[in-house]
């Protein structure tokens, strides 16, 4: 659960910290782009065990399980990275998991799952929708974790900022892809934890920006999205739940286009070496616009989960 | 130069370390696979600026030259990633730099190193290769570094070793990809340094073997290459001056075939989201092969520069 007006103190997420210390890395801060008006640097989550942060909230929401509750097993609702680092990190706790995925999901994502010993279930899209609204999942699949609105989820995802705080001294503004807001508003509550003030960037893709449009209505709407090459980012709405911390948390928000997250991918890939997926370049691609401000700018590399072909075609469509 | 019986101190390698400190990162250590017979972890070099363990090297040098060398320019014989880490350290210490290279090399890594503010002379292949030997540039252009047989050089790259030890307190192997082998013989310096004895396995690619060609023969011997994707490694020979070094520095070779590295490159992508070039990931198909022993090892992963449609047909040949 997320508790109402959580604002966790520095404790709890050194606390968080300590907990992933076997299942997560910290991450390297790369050296991107530097100009007199200041430098980019990338948080570069997409060297994190199956290749996204998501692993920091998986760990951290199995280690403040209380212990019956591991006893008795943990059940969530995802379709992607959350359920693949909860599944890992469940296997090396030797925990029962039960995911429920739509049908919709690619089976490839879900033998992935299956192949880290968790037990997944497929329901129509509206069904597990409705799981992820309501948390039942009508089966005694024990305590369930959400993959978002969870105390443990933001702790685990706020140990980003505790890192990036001893590694670099002279941070400005921090660019964050924002989803479910969940990897924003961990890091956010951390660097207010840890006294720390940095400019929060929100990027959005053009092609799906319910943040920007629920800023606008200043109450969470529904929008229709654009699928594309771009997955990690950009759902159908704001969760009503995370509405308050994003509307304290959040600064401004950056929308960029398909094209400057191509842009951004392709120099991740020549200058960095690094193979991004498209909501892991957003934040690239925000920094590099000059939409998000001046002065040193971290852009957290959110995650590298892409299929090789698509990523091929997106920084070298030559070929 | 590099000195007669170099057996470098630790306090030598502790000061390279400090020297370049602020031109090359820390590179992480990153998990990748792991069996019941020990783990492989990826020293991911290809992180580095210019995306290649070069710069360590380069910085060092430049580092420990003596000020009058400084203020009247140095001179290099390369034709690319020394040649860049060099000229991107020398600018930034506003040192001259004079590149001699190949008319044979790349224009557009000729003019990378332009960009950086080098200033490039091109040479026949055979001219080029007699600087190479003689450290003769013909011009009064500067103290001559030499890209592998030098002691700075060698210092440089053992400060990889020096992290090594902080970052896994339990190596039993080191493989490493062998060209000049100035990246082995400076880590497995740096070992002994350290008073560590992990074992230095070089990895070499079949077609071009010119290490283990020369052990079999009892001294440095010149082959026939046959040139691939893979063009950071497997040089025409073994250089006279390392020969010593390198007798008594590697306790095996692995030869690996270009089908071994280009699986290694695919679950580089796939499993570390990094984009690695043929000679970076000679060292994990060493590692994966199995014939490089049992127990724990580390794969150096040299370097990530390679042409994005190279890497694509390599990793996915089928789009």
């Amino acid at each position: 659960m997320l508790s109402a007006g959580f604002r966790p103190s520095l404790k709890e997420f050194t606390a968080a910290a300590a907990a992933i210390a076997e299942d997560a890395i910290q991450t390297p801060l790369l050296p991107f782009r530097a100009s007199p008006s200041g430098e980019i640097r990338l948080k570069a989550e997409n060297l994190q065990q199956l290749g996204s942060f998501k692993i920091r909230a998986g760990a951290n929401a199995l280690a403040m399980l209380a212990d019956a509750d591991a006893a008795a097993g943990v059940a969530t609702a995802s379709a992607g990275n959350f359920a693949q680092g909860l599944a890992l990190a469940a296997a090396r706790r030797r925990i029962k998991l039960t995911v429920h995925a739509p049908s919709t999901a690619p089976a490839v994502k879900l033998a992935a799952i299956q192949a880290l010993g968790a037990l997944v279930e497929t329901h129509s899209y509206s069904d597990w929708w409705q799981i992820m609204s309501t948390r039942h999942t009508g089966r005694a699949d024990g305590h369930f974790i959400h993959p978002v609105c969870e105390d443990a989820v933001l702790l685990g995802n706020g140990t980003i900022a505790l890192e990036l705080t001893r590694q670099w001294n002279r941070i400005d503004t921090v660019c964050v892809p924002v989803g479910g807001g969940g990897l924003l508003c961990g890091i956010a509550l951390a660097f207010r934890a840890l006294g720390a003030r940095p400019r929060i960037v929100a990027c959005e893709v053009a092609t799906a920006a319910p943040l920007t449009r629920s800023r606008e209505a200043g109450r969470p709407v529904s929008i229709q999205r654009q699928p594309s090459f771009v997955d990690g980012i950009g759902g159908g709405g704001v969760l009503e739940e995370m509405w308050p911390l994003l509307q304290e948390l959040v600064d401004s928000v950056v929308v960029v286009s398909l094209d400057e997250i191509r842009d951004a991918m392709r120099f991740l890939a020549l200058e960095s070496h690094l193979i991004c997926e498209g909501a892991g370049a957003a934040s690239v691609a925000a920094a590099l616009s000059g939409r998000a401000g001046s002065g040193n700018c971290v852009a957290v590399v959110s995650g590298g989960n892409i299929d090789l072909p698509v990523f091929t075609s997106v920084v070298c469509p030559e070929s």
